[in-house]
């Protein structure tokens, strides 16, 4: 099989038009603890204003299937597709587009964020099946891109061949430790259809992802890019982000343009798991655990664009001024859409946030 | 997960309404010949002719898509799903419903007719894949039989609890041979729904499937079934197709009653593959291969039940009374459904013939 770009595909932006969304519904104890219904709550929130703008699709596996029917409005269409947790940024296809507006998947191989190397459960033959059968459920071709290890998380297109990526992740020993950091640059150009990949060294202080570039950098148009930022010199975020803005303001996208930076501060004190929380998890064997007081990679990049919105993660209570922050400074950045505030600390506490949760579906001329 | 019998479902009969029905686009050149346009031709006029009273999804891979579109009426749809060649029969799902109307998918193991035993072909992992990618395009739940192996066309139902199949390939030692026969009778109640089975010795002279029930005997109404028969002593099927009718005729379905047995018989004469025909196979290493002379299973009983008609195999030229003959007994054994006599020479060179290449989806109440 020819390779996207041989093809004449190429991943579009997040923030051009979708025909819709994937999300997964969630139940896993190790991720939304013994009684999953309030990240349930969280994600149908995410999936009934998203419904208001564009087609959202919902896997639900036989457990779950029922309590989604009842959870989510008539217009979200439930996909009987099983998983092993409920990350569709991870393990939804990656889409990409041609000229003619017709739209094909692409299926990475998928290792849980690292496989026997450190990833985070072991059990993922599920997850990783889920891209190819979303597209057979959308009737849309796939490529096949195993054995190359990847997640949607991992990059970001500026829609005109630039894509964006973390050194850490990317180069991590439980990706694709046999590549060369140029063999890695070329299967992306390949397919995603690129030009240019532009590697900042750092994503979010403990992010369990490797950093994913999803949470610390991601572009609002073409030249355009938000960061991730802290201020507090005695915070590892501090000299992380400004390592990563000194590379982005000394790089050009692949039409040669500078980037504008705009900072988006992360909550200005860490947000830790309670003791709380910490027992409301049921780990299975072999799954990573968190401890209490553990710091959790909260960051308002993991936004979400919707047709006529964006769903900014909220932290709440003592960060309630950071987040009306980052919606003040999301809505500068991303004119003409509805800046929606979504309480995310469930949806972090689980391991990710709104952006990593959901996974956009191009507009396309046969959907 | 339960089985379709815990959760209250059943396998309706092929006469019973239907939904619509499952096809392959066929490619193989061990079965279809250098050109395999011949058959597609065959296959697009089946398509074309349950299209005028079902929904025809007609699957296709990425070599094969063009063609299809190219030859097929607009209204079947083309799915996106790769297999190894063209037997929907015998890799689609079962189709069990419930009492509400539900459907649900039951995918069995496939091993190409015997595995390592005595299957047909050693690469067969898209075709063991693709009954749950049918289930995830038309979004409903598949049940999971593995590790039991059976193919669709090993079975038939009456749709009121009867279930008919023979000895010689449910026995074999290419499908479940660690289990008895009383363990396999059991399964197929929990996966069928059914209450009986019933077990007749033989199918068709020569049929590579270990001798499906497809092409030997089927239910043309509860209660009332036709048998390939031969009058002939000196052909091996006569001796086959007596001992079937001994049993047949003293056996009782799930409801106590007789069977109505008419007998459909097979061409008069041999049907062999010619060395020109022969000469225009390419085998695949590890491919089960023809000889020019070689006697093909050829019976009128792999005909196919649409929604307003009856689509029953030809055979021509020196069959044509036989073919004639065939058409005028399911006549009797079908009111009110057009009879639709289709060339099917070429599908039966290619190992089966209409009811191998086709699978019913029961009419539904969400689909």
């Amino acid at each position: 099989m020819n390779t996207p770009k041989q093809d004449g595909f190429s991943m579009p932006a997040e923030f051009e038009p979708h025909h819709g969304t994937v999300m997964i519904f969630p139940e896993r104890p190790g991720s939304w603890g013994k009684d999953p219904s309030a990240a349930q709550q969280a994600f149908s929130q995410i999936a009934a204003r998203l419904s208001q703008c564009e087609q959202v699709y919902m896997l639900a596996g036989d457990q779950t299937a029922a309590i989604a029917a009842e959870m989510l409005p008539e217009a979200v269409k439930l996909l009987h597709i099983p998983t092993d947790d409920s990350w569709a940024r991870d393990v939804a296809p990656t889409f990409v587009r041609n000229a003619a507006g017709d739209i094909r998947g692409i299926s990475w191989q998928f290792n849980a964020w690292g496989g026997d190397f450190d990833g985070l459960y072991p059990d993922y033959a599920q997850d990783d099946a889920a891209a190819e059968a979303i597209c057979t459920a959308l009737n849309v071709p796939c490529y096949n891109a195993r054995p190359f290890v990847l997640e949607g998380g991992a990059i970001h297109c500026d829609g005109e061949g630039t894509v964006l990526v973390t050194e850490v992740c990317l180069l991590s020993g439980g990706r694709n430790p046999q590549l060369t950091k140029e063999q890695i640059t070329a299967k992306l150009l390949e397919y995603l259809g690129a030009e240019k990949v532009i590697w900042i060294p750092f994503g979010i202080y403990n992010d369990e992802t490797n950093e994913h570039i999803d949470n610390i950098c991601a572009f609002t148009a073409p030249g355009e890019v938000v960061l991730a930022w802290c201020d507090d010199p005695d915070d590892p975020q501090y000299a992380m982000s400004r390592a990563d803005y000194d590379i982005l303001s000394s790089e050009t996208d692949a039409h040669g343009r500078k980037l504008k930076i705009t900072k988006l501060p992360v909550p200005h004190k860490p947000v830790c798991v309670t003791e709380a929380e910490c027992n409301d998890y049921i780990f299975a064997e072999g799954e990573d655990t968190r401890e209490p007081g553990e710091r959790l990679a909260a960051s308002y990049v993991n936004f979400y664009f919707g047709n006529d919105c964006v769903l900014v993660p909220q932290f709440g209570g003592a960060y309630a001024e950071d987040d009306a922050k980052a919606c003040e400074i999301l809505h500068g950045c991303c004119p003409g859409r509805e800046i929606v505030p979504i309480p995310a600390r469930v949806i972090l506490l689980g391991g990710g946030n709104i952006h990593c949760i959901t996974q956009q579906i191009p507009a396309a001329r046969r959907l």
